[in-house]
């Protein structure tokens, strides 16, 4: 099953929507982590629930989740870019944090910030939760994954490297597509590893991988961060990205106003956002 | 005005409330938080509501916004505690996330969760943000302040320092108290600045600053952090920690069970918690 979250009613409100071959069927959920939130049987009702029908290919998305409980982000989680970066192989995850501001849908565009022109590039694999856990054992954390989607964790690389923290370069305002589709996962492989990962920027491909090169797997990351809080359902998880960023690049390179982003990855979807500078 | 977030109805439920002398009035908002995003007009509202009155003493506080948008911290914001952990000063405010699960209320237990005994305490000034704003100069910064509270941005100190990213030390479950009151900023002084801030531990004093010591103030951070992403109401600012912390002894302290850590900010008031362990 494919979930959505659709803009409707002149894009004033959303809805969670279920993708039926070139159709989207609404469902009385206001987004798709409203469905989640309702608690273990949303699979059965997301199903069934029958609904309006929209063309897929004229709707507008939102974020797959527009206002998840946390969005937990993973740095230096593929060996070719810890190396690009210049970092020692991390013995533990390294989490960060981004807010809900920073979420823009499948196709929308990304906005460079006024104070910067450093827009960086970052495919990844994204974990959508589905139940409530703290303390989960690695062996049993697939079962909290309602279901997998595409994330590009753009990253203002200056505003980045300000201070140590990442924080203040991942998390600026209309920046990070999530979408087009939460994947349900008994249509990927477990833990959704082996999939093809890439991203290109006007066509030419600058990243390249497979979620099988995951430093820490989707099931470890799962249990390591509820070993810290409580996942609550429509919780993001962004698995980290591989090599071929921008600024690892000899000379750097970074986004530009009207360059066209496309991320994908296999069995899930694809990511297609137009560069734009944002005017003060 | 002294707003609080209160548990009612055998702690099932929250509402607001306004201090009157000793007592608390409750008023028709889920909490402190639901209030301030009902618009510019909360302040007359909360003001003028009335409702029913309970003793203040034998109330039970919530986390004083129990699920802010976003909570943002500062590290590195007093030259004291800069000091204290080997860094350089900063050119700019070093910003990083907690999420809301780590909220307590102004007198609830803290939880050392079972994976480490390295509990630290940083008494901490924060700002509660009053209305949405982006690109806020900071000569308007502190209109978009709706009031001050105390928090304590407790830290775990060896999950700090696993990765070269803060979040996973600072964001365990059941470990910050926020509270005990929104004190709005005509009883203070501008910016909340020149407040004397302190933190004991079983009655022996480890911390003890002013906020007029704040490296980056308030405006200066609210202006900052509204340049990278959207302030909403409800946001909470944690605006960094004096020196004096455990980590910055020799030989390190760290908090054990059964110690009472009373954090204050003159004019605002007094967080008291006991610390816990946690069981699995």
């Amino acid at each position: 099953m494919r979930l959505s979250t659709v803009r409707i009613a002149d894009d004033r409100v959303t809805s969670a929507a279920r993708q039926e071959g070139d159709e989207l069927v609404l469902l009385p959920y206001a987004d798709v982590g409203a469905l989640l939130a309702t608690g273990d049987d949303w699979h059965e009702r997301a199903a069934s629930a029958d609904g309006e029908r929209l063309p897929l290919a004229e709707s507008s998305l939102a974020p797959l989740v527009p206002h998840p409980n946390k969005i937990v982000c993973l740095g230096l989680n593929y060996a070719t870019h810890i190396k690009e970066m210049g970092r020692p192989t991390p013995a533990h995850p390294t989490l960060f944090a981004k807010y809900d501001g920073s979420l823009i849908g499948a196709h929308d565009d990304i906005h460079t910030p006024p104070v910067s022109d450093d827009l960086d590039w970052e495919a990844e694999l994204a974990v959508v939760v589905g139940r409530p856990g703290r303390h989960v054992p690695r062996e049993r954390a697939l079962e909290y994954v309602a279901g997998y989607t595409v994330a590009n964790d753009i990253t203002v690389r200056d505003w980045q490297h300000r201070t140590r923290e990442f924080l203040s370069g991942k998390t600026f305002e209309a920046t990070t597509p999530v979408g087009p589709a939460l994947v349900t996962p008994d249509e990927l492989p477990p833990g959704a590893s082996g999939l093809d990962i890439s991203c290109s920027v006007d066509g030419h491909t600058m990243q390249k991988s497979n979620t099988a090169d995951l430093l820490f797997d989707v099931a470890e990351t799962v249990a390591y961060i509820s070993t810290i809080i409580t996942l609550l359902p429509g919780d993001l998880i962004l698995t980290g990205t591989p090599g071929g960023v921008g600024a690892g690049r000899d000379p750097k390179v970074f986004l530009r106003p009207g360059q066209e982003l496309i991320t994908t990855v296999e069995g899930i979807g694809e990511l297609r956002n137009t560069v734009i500078k944002e005017q003060l």
